[in-house]
């Protein structure tokens, strides 16, 4: 019905991603696109594609003129920067993968897309098979987000479903992960959150049009949890669920963090379980909706790089509408966070940091608190992931600047003292 | 970024979804679109908005060259043709929410569409707040989609929840449905499946290129569903949903029906509770996802609506790229279904047309049994939605025709019969 590019492509990788997504491409003539040739590290592995197709130089592809996407999908985060520069600077739209090296270059890539007038999509970055970004610029991009949560990476949710329903210890559940292939060899990434960061860094400009250094978020990961947290979730029916989240608050800010959180088992997000990932929108107009889907993996990866690549044919972009377009919005820390906090050793919990505590628990497995911190003291120091101590967002756990006084008045005359 | 049209507006109908929008696209400056007229059909209602936007005269609209896009929200389905093919005719892009005229229509809008070259946007026609449209053409162009269900009518999902939660019957619940403002007096359009039907008819042409007049697709609604149907589902574990769904079978052919069904608890569909909507797509590629939200209300249709006004700003229209790029797609009846039927008096059930009945039930309260069918039984006669009886599909409920034998041999041996 209406013009489109040819597209001819190289493509840099070819482990499970990159090779499922050459399949599909062979699987799917319709769409006109062709793999010129496949840029590879190691010549000698055995390949499932003509040899012809495959080099170890990388300027065979990036300075071929016949070639107009370049699709990226390595692992490497300095070689993957290189590739997507050098391929915008010479004129090809790009596609990439790489949510760590998009995490942290923002900037970089943002002044390039404008200056050379070239497409870099990466929708397989953030929730792979889950079509989130796309939606966020295209459906959302005049709704005013008021909250966005989501389970961004697979290998902890599914660490967590089985700490939950299997009641499997964290190591066990660690194991299981690794060899269902969810987990890497080094699962530090995953495990710690970094992974979730990335994704959540890369989230937060198509919502908010926020652009932050991922190390300015607040975040950790699932290393700490343990099976009397799990207890205690089962105890007061909640599940546990790693949650990158960000909301507009009253003063004008956007609260955004990356933390296990208790969720209700109403919730969406309850609803996500083992390796799939899922996106919770609340926005002015059209109320709450939610996108569930798998996360990563060959297929589901391929298959957001692939419409990707069939976007190009139209001269598809990211119009980073939120960031240019719409008043700007910037990250906030004046919240308080209501926390869950279990731990070995009183000695490590400051306990004057809190504005109040509401709950404590201690029996012969575990120690445990909940109460309500400042953000900032989790913004400055580093204390409530260390020693072993272990942190939970309760439920809905934002608590806005304007409330706080009179909810610790509340709190406090419930204890019996009277400000 | 990019050169952006200016949209000048005509807007049909000012009911709850014309006035959200109108609230919305207000309190949206950003978008640049300006409504410069609105027809309504009774002028001296008070309305919240200035008098002289309004007009009786649907001409004022549709001859205007300054308006560039109509947006029709009326409920009337012959107004809603002649307003759209007009508008069409007369050079404007449309943006439409009537489904029935959509769904009763599709060949004449396909053909002016392709003629005047215009863009005809109705994401508002199907699920509402869910962008599956949108999503079924630029994520899942090139996607093989091997399943599509949806939960797509708020109305008749939140009957059967109070039904299934509440023990309400069903006259119960669909008082409570009139109340909260979900049912229309006259409810028979979403109670009887016609609703439901009609987005069916339309997300069939997206998801695989089949255009097919509303009255041969097979459908029922909930109106013959009572408080023992539930009873069986809650002792079985399952759930009862008004699905709307459709397979690629292996004889090549597209399995499609609108029916209630059993679905288990873990299904995704189960989690779509009350008045909102959900679609389940599964594919080749990206696995399965699922789309949750809204699927009616002033706020989520407008919102709907304004993202296709959104888009037309950059002369966004659908390719119905299944429909004219890809292989064809055709409707199959030569599938069976294993299907729950309950009944007052077993003179009404056809027992020699099931190709085997494994389960029988009969008790003060009710008769039932389960058994299967061919799914041309449905489509030739309307046994099945007669005299009180309540059909309801099992949670996997089609059988292909290359697996019939080996099925029916096996369902008879169990019985004790040998053929």
């Amino acid at each position: 019905m209406s013009y489109h590019k040819n597209l001819t492509i190289g493509l840099f990788g070819f482990g499970v991603v990159g090779e499922g997504l050459y399949s599909i491409l062979k699987q799917t003539p319709s769409l006109k696109a062709r793999v010129k040739k496949i840029c590879i590290k190691h010549p000698d592995k055995k390949r499932n594609a003509p040899s012809e197709l495959f080099t170890t130089d990388k300027n065979e592809l990036l300075d071929d003129p016949e070639i107009n996407v370049i699709v990226e999908v390595i692992n490497e985060t300095e070689a993957a920067f290189d590739i997507v520069t050098t391929a915008l600077r010479n004129g090809k739209d790009v596609v990439s993968s790489s949510k760590k090296m998009l995490a942290e270059n923002m900037p970089a890539l943002l002044a390039l897309q404008r200056s050379t007038k070239l497409a870099l999509l990466y929708e397989a970055a953030a929730c792979a098979s889950i079509p989130i970004i796309r939606n966020l610029e295209e459906y959302y991009d005049n709704d005013l987000v008021q909250s966005v949560k989501a389970i961004a990476n697979g290998t902890t949710n599914f660490i967590l479903t089985k700490m939950f329903e299997d009641k499997l210890d964290f190591k066990q559940a660690l194991l299981l992960a690794q060899q269902a292939g969810f987990a890497e060899t080094d699962p530090t990434l995953d495990i710690e959150g970094y992974d979730a960061l990335n994704k959540w860094t890369i989230l937060l400009n198509h919502s908010y049009g926020i652009v932050e250094r991922p190390e300015n978020i607040v975040f950790t990961g699932i290393q700490n949890i343990n099976q009397n947290d799990a207890a205690v979730a089962r105890e007061k029916h909640y599940e546990i669920k790693l949650v990158a989240q960000a909301k507009k608050l009253k003063n004008g800010g956007v609260a955004a963090f990356v933390l296990p959180q208790f969720v209700n088992q109403q919730d969406q997000l309850a609803f996500v379980k083992n390796e799939y990932n899922g996106v919770v929108i609340e926005s002015g107009f059209s109320d709450k909706q939610f996108f569930y889907g798998k996360g990563a993996g060959s297929f589901p990866t391929g298959s957001a790089v692939l419409s990707d690549i069939s976007a190009l044919r139209y001269d598809y972009h990211y119009e980073y509408k939120k960031l240019y377009h719409h008043q700007e919005n910037q990250l906030t820390h004046d919240f308080f966070l209501k926390v869950y906090l279990s731990y070995d050793n009183g000695v490590y919990i400051p306990k004057e940091k809190f504005e109040w505590i509401e709950e404590w628990h201690a029996d012969l497995k575990r120690n445990y608190l909940i109460g309500v911190l400042a953000f900032s003291e989790l913004k400055s120091d580093q204390w409530w992931k260390e020693n072993n101590i272990s942190m939970i967002l309760a439920p809905e756990p934002i608590i806005e600047d304007v409330e706080i006084r009179k909810l610790k008045k509340k709190s406090l005359e419930l204890a019996g003292i009277t400000l």
